[in-house]
């Protein structure tokens, strides 16, 4: 039974990850991190008995406490906070830590899990955007993996498989396009909410799916990409492909191409992550020709999706810039979660919040947190003012 | 400087091929062995200044003779027939053989080449599907290599690259459907040469291309896929494809497809087959997703193409039974070639053919060779019963 810890384990990727372990039978679940959703914490701590759980703070530790008080088995240990996340990332035991939670909280306890010489099934792409370059240098120092658990990452790293790097042309993601894809700059400027969250091909949490809407998903993993495979952002392009069925792709310096393809369920990218290099067979279905028999690709639109230029801006400048852009974007998504800002407005507040950034080398974990943190205050500044100027007028 | 020997050097894959050799600069030409195109031969020879050709005949080799007596340099040894295309195979200097005559004429010089432990670069599918057994014993026994230039075996081969055997739950095998995908049972039936000859996507040989047409192309490649890589014919599939971007697929354990796309340039395959295990960059383009923006799949139709249940059918029952297949359809295919049968006269002579025929078990050339040369003499009697039916109508 090798044993395993999951930072983030009630959100949708953590939910798939415990799918996979209950069919894959050989993985002992140690410790589980969340954050408020206590109840469903409760849920898996009954079924799947880990020794750790984190939680957001004292008042979740406490609700979770009752919830769990009558359980017949030993009750795990309680921990919260961010340093309650990195000891469920760096728990003894764990060979293997599913880094999903959302946004930056996991960066630090990514860190740690790879600095503790864990093998890391990366979900949390904010990670890797904000710190690829302190996050690959901790793997290689302490021997530790990074396995991507995104669809598209998981399948460059299949593709990439038996290929030398030094052939490979360049890596070719794909994007399903969004919701957007097909409508205009306007339209996509008054989108609401519901409209933005309505993903046409996969179903995932609320940040992700505003993210794949704008196209900064797309350039969170372009940016993803140089880190865990090490090329520049003019070897890494990205092709539209509505029905998500290639899941990327990779070029060869001989003209030829290498893809992955699948269904749309995390749960392939997920057990490949766990059981490589092996691969397992099981309840996993493939990709069925009969079902979609047209696959499209054209072109992404820079123009009606600044978010996914910005990233490339970001990646080309590098240091602390795509952290800056990382943070601007969790501010400005929250804001139009929270119906306080239109769609068009994130990448005006990501622009202008890069604008004024200095970049700065990542030399340490606090130069990153530093620009992570000034970034936000930036962007809820520009928030601030966005709202002063649609209420003066 | 590699030294490389061609067989068929006047076809379509042999041109190709010394294209390729030309661009990569690091491989030189000790033998060609053609047929009778002596005035393409006679300007292979100019050029690549082999040590050796083959030709089919005495009076092709006075013919050849005459055309490069005057020549300045060094005129080759020419030798003729099958003896003199087994010399071309077996050349002491040649570390590589491209096999890539049409139909049996390439089967006994193959199998010398892998005997005298050479890679073979197999173009001539006949090969592998008359005696696949003998071929990769031989290969296995000699620690000879054959590489597919087939373009949907040499994407399997490139799919397979880094992946476990076990692991792999099918390969599927792309087809374009040929001319007449999208035709009924009657149009097929009453399908002119020209019609059958004009490939949607491929520019081949006449054999090849009405291959092609009946699908039984894919049926042979389905029983070569059997012998190259070790799968059964219930582990090999085939999806129809009509734009032939993606050239085949694997499908693993876990429900991933690994595939390979490509823009339809027979160079692709030969180089890979070429420069295994490296690959090299230069002329060749990569496929653009910018113009061809739509690929389709469906089902293939067994009824409406018959040729392909006749080859898995053949491949099932094994032993000299792929070899009558063969052997059955070269000759009606020259038939329909000849304008003396119909398309779907194909068909029904290969499968009087095959059932007329008991199997045997491959135990050595001599059973191969008679049981090819006794289908062809079926075939051809079948021939003379269809022209004596249908003068008596």
């Amino acid at each position: 039974m090798k044993a395993i810890s999951i930072l983030g384990s009630t959100g949708s990727i953590g939910c798939n990850t415990l799918k996979v372990i209950e069919h894959l039978g050989d993985f002992r679940v140690v410790a589980l991190g969340a954050g408020e959703n206590v109840g469903k914490l409760a849920e898996q701590i009954e079924k799947f008995q880990p020794e750790l759980v984190a939680v957001k703070d004292e008042k979740c530790a406490e609700n979770l406490q009752r919830q769990i008080s009558n359980f017949k088995f030993r009750i795990p240990k309680i921990v919260i906070g961010e340093q309650g996340l990195i000891d469920a990332a760096t728990h003894e035991q764990a060979e293997t830590v599913v880094s999903a939670t959302v946004g930056a909280v996991g960066f630090v306890p990514t860190l740690r899990a790879l600095e503790a010489g864990k093998r890391v099934a990366l979900a949390n792409k904010e990670t890797l955007v904000m710190a690829g370059e302190l996050m690959t240098k901790a793997a290689r120092d302490n021997n530790a993996e990074i396995l991507p658990v995104d669809s598209e990452h998981n399948a460059l790293h299949q593709c990439l498989r038996g290929e030398s790097k030094r052939e490979v042309n360049r890596l070719i993601l794909t994007a399903s396009g969004g919701p957007f894809r097909t409508k205009t700059k306007q339209e996509i400027e008054n989108a609401t909410r519901e409209e933005a969250l309505n993903h046409p091909t996969w179903n995932m949490g609320d940040k992700i799916t505003i993210d794949c809407a704008t196209l900064m998903n797309k350039g969170l993993e372009v940016i993803e990409a140089r880190w865990l495979f090490d090329f520049s952002a003019d070897e890494i392009g990205v092709v539209v492909h509505p029905q998500s069925v290639v899941h990327s792709m990779i070029e060869m310096v001989d003209g030829s191409i290498i893809a992955q393809l699948g269904v749309t369920d995390m749960r392939h990218a997920i057990q490949y992550a766990l059981t490589f290099p092996e691969r397992k067979g099981g309840e996993l279905e493939p990709f069925d020709f009969t079902k979609i028999s047209q696959l499209n690709f054209e072109e992404p639109d820079f123009e009606r999706f600044p978010c996914l230029a910005l990233a490339y801006k970001a990646l080309k400048i590098g240091g602390t810039m795509p952290a800056t852009l990382n943070a601007a974007n969790e501010v400005a998504v929250q804001a139009f979660l929270d119906n306080k800002i239109r769609l068009s407005d994130i990448p005006k507040i990501i622009e202008s919040v890069m604008n004024e950034h200095e970049t700065q080398k990542v030399a340490d974990l606090e130069t990153v947190l530093s620009a992570d943190k000034a970034a936000r205050k930036q962007a809820i500044m520009k928030l601030e003012n966005l709202k002063k100027t649609a209420s003066a007028k």
